[in-house]
């Protein structure tokens, strides 16, 4: 990621021609710096996406200005966009259980400023990464979750991520299944990491179903959430190599390493917007 | 693999205290040299499995006499076993459709011995191939295959196979499913390759199927070929990267890279002996 | 790569706000439509990257006057740039030794019209591989190399190049050292595939040197021929896992895979115009 | 890692007729059951290495006992050997500067129990990772290196070491080269990670290197560390994709990911016995 300020427009759009040329037109009209673009023409849906991040101190005006200037054209282009400021750190909301290599990975993250984020708060339904967060300064909240307080225990979470404001929302293996409410009202905001290679071994224990099957490589898939069940848009996947003298203790052990990596990968084309939601498909101009 | 002939017995049984001391010490006591060794306790189903390698030159008598002696020490560990001479070549045959990237990647390692084995025919449900093959050498089978006349094709393909001696079946993109006697027929002696990760994408089209899901990397799978469609048990399995911008032919296009590679691998562990079959797996001793 | 003619624009120029804009600007001014479009600018040399592809049915008049009218903007621009037609098969004349991999997986791809390209013809210092390239109707041409005869033979190998109208020499596992007055006639058009991942084990014998310092993984690499050895441009890599059981021939047959896998990827980045040179590195619009 | 508690016995020895029969008979001779066994034969030394776990309970006397048995059979065979307990865990200090990801990445493994270890101290030449240390409950020296301070902080080093009952040390991205005295004093214990792909960009900013040769991939390294820099037996190594785009910054980030994945790595693998040294290389029984 670039250093100096930037403002990142991401969008998508009708295919047509000389979308390129009009939007670009637009910022070289205010002097605006381009520093990295990406086009993707889907020719099976003629949608057009982009991303396109411009130098802030090349521009005359503010964010909130471009914003305005730009908002015709991109009516007239019928387009989906946002346009996001690298100055302004998106607010993540890590949901933890009870296993930490999701955590520890994040925080070292974090702290070593890899990641461009502020730590809106810990949510998790047990008690004992505690004071590992807390001694980062970080806020955690225990949210027990049971059959009889489900609804209430998500409602409430849902109020810390809001009071918190909270930009994003990672399941860093938290083992809670998310009732669809939530999953709707945080489209494109929830991240998950699931345990498997999707769409092979959805739903529970997908290291005894690789085990089981007898597959030679495992995997990992960061992915956003939806309401249905380990089948939102994929946004990275990757895998690792194992033999028959593999245990499913060994597995999970392996597995540890990809998911980490995976959601770290994942996490990080989200939070620099570098993936735009297409149907149940991602673009991601990495 | 090594160079000077040597005997491979392959084996699996009971676990059980001893197993290693009692086959290598039968080895060692008619001045049998180990060249490479193997072993792997499948602690789970108490099933010890092994692969041994013995320096031919070093007994001081030939193959049978070897089975002979060992016999009654595999019947007192209730072994499931068998032993090959690497100076007899396998004999294989090829079946393929039109494409033919898996057929020129076979031969050209069998033009570099790469591959141990001698080509017994290829046979294909199109012509197309035929010159390419006899320049070869090789012997060229065209067997068509319709709804009408199947059982008939698979019939003369059955024979073939058997008048050419073949040992093992290599269904190197044949775009045919077989019937069930015919796999039933040559069990772990079929090897297919199929061009998806499994258990993702099973059947057809499985580039078509990943595209839609919208996965980050796509696979391929070498398996022995059972009566149920692409779930025999796995020999090895490969991914390569895609991302959005990859239509469903240029995933065609890279898929071929690791299905050629993934095949080659699995069949060369299957003619060096390295593949024990276990319940709907595979121990692979590479 | 898509199936439609077009043209292929890559250029590369001297930074400066709206760069994008202009050349967009010019293309969508005559109607064109963009099918693939890739930016990069490089901050250390204050250097900007390009390539575009213009569906040629989009236009109203031919590549000839496209590039008449695109050169003042290039001029303007200060640009180093090129436009490619994809109706126009590039040429491609590949020097192989004795060993046969590359040659078989690059003839495999042709004949898939997985490479749009024409084979040119084939030399060769030995000529065990004549029947099996005549056999698909390629010229082959035996050209012998001995300490004696150096000069001559390559300036024999240059008049066939030429006389063939080759576009592109590809050493396919060629076992000799192009003269430095060869190279430097064909800059950016000589691609060569070294078996080890450079900048490790340059010159000879790359297999027994990671043996010897015991490595963990092997690699392949594609670059453009320069007359220092091995230390041309790289357009492509890739590794391999190896362990302490393989010998040098091990690691010279898993090598092969690797080899022949890096040579093509790097040549269709080559073939379809998505390599630019930038001093002794390489971008590669993927 | 098995769970139940077991004797691990490494050894090399001259290749001979019986070495698994005559020390797998020795085992069984006492009732050892055996819970996983490899055996490498290195043709161009002559050389034999094995790994074998001896499950505790099925012995009838205690380790030291086993040693003083075997000790003459080891002896007959001219055996370098050693025998460890998997109740005895290694005590590992680990040395670390300013950056964290390498720290954070092990003690996440360590709370995870995935390490089978106690940490002995973290050692480092700067101050700032001593909070997150204490708060593991781990303690923590701060040794400051200087031009004119390094004999007496290197000797200081390794009193500390001593002094908590290392077996251990680990370089976890500690950015001061060893004297060689010692590296002398504690031969293949200690374990550094280097982040290049060995042997390539040896020293100082191997990232600045590897930008400015124009790789495709970068790497990492895990190995023992010798007087000779950076020439130590190279244990486990990894490689990333990059591409153009990226920066000496991006590399380094990128990077991370696989130096504390080789690392960890490595590291399981020489804590478990997994790792016997041969010249200046490695068999690594995974």
């Amino acid at each position: 990621m670039h250093q100096e300020r930037f403002y990142t427009l991401t969008a998508s759009c009708p295919d047509q021609v000389g979308i390129i040329a009009r939007v670009t037109g637009f910022v070289t009209g205010h002097d605006g710096w381009i520093l990295e673009s990406s086009f993707h023409a889907d020719a099976v849906d003629s949608r057009y996406f982009m991303r396109i991040e411009i130098k802030a101190a090349s521009l005359p005006f503010a964010l909130d200005e471009l914003r305005r200037r730009f908002a015709p054209l991109a009516a007239a282009l019928r387009m989906d966009w946002r346009m996001t400021d690298s100055a302004r750190k998106k607010r993540v909301a890590i949901l933890v259980s009870t296993q930490e290599h999701c955590l520890y990975d994040l925080l070292a993250r974090w702290q070593a400023r890899e990641l461009n984020i502020e730590i809106a708060c810990v949510i998790s339904n047990h008690d004992s990464l505690r004071g590992f967060v807390e001694w980062h300064g970080i806020a955690f909240h225990h949210v027990p979750v049971t059959a009889e307080n489900r609804l209430e225990a998500f409602a409430t979470m849902r109020r810390l991520f809001d009071e918190a404001q909270g930009d994003t929302m990672v399941l860093a293996r938290y083992m809670q299944i998310l009732p669809p409410d939530l999953c709707a009202a945080y489209p494109g905001r929830i991240l998950n990491i699931h345990h498997s290679f999707l769409p092979s071994f959805v739903g529970a224990k997908p290291y005894h179903q690789a085990y089981t099957r007898g597959v030679k490589l495992i995997g990992a898939t960061c992915h956003y959430v939806t309401a249905d069940l380990d089948q939102g848009p994929i946004i990275e996947q990757d895998v690792i190599r194992i033999d028959h003298s593999d245990s499913v203790e060994d597995m999970v052990r392996y597995g540890k390493d990809i998911e980490k990596t995976v959601l770290a990968r994942g996490l990080r084309y989200h939070l620099e917007d570098r993936v735009l939601v297409h149907g149940n498909k991602t673009v991601v101009f990495r």
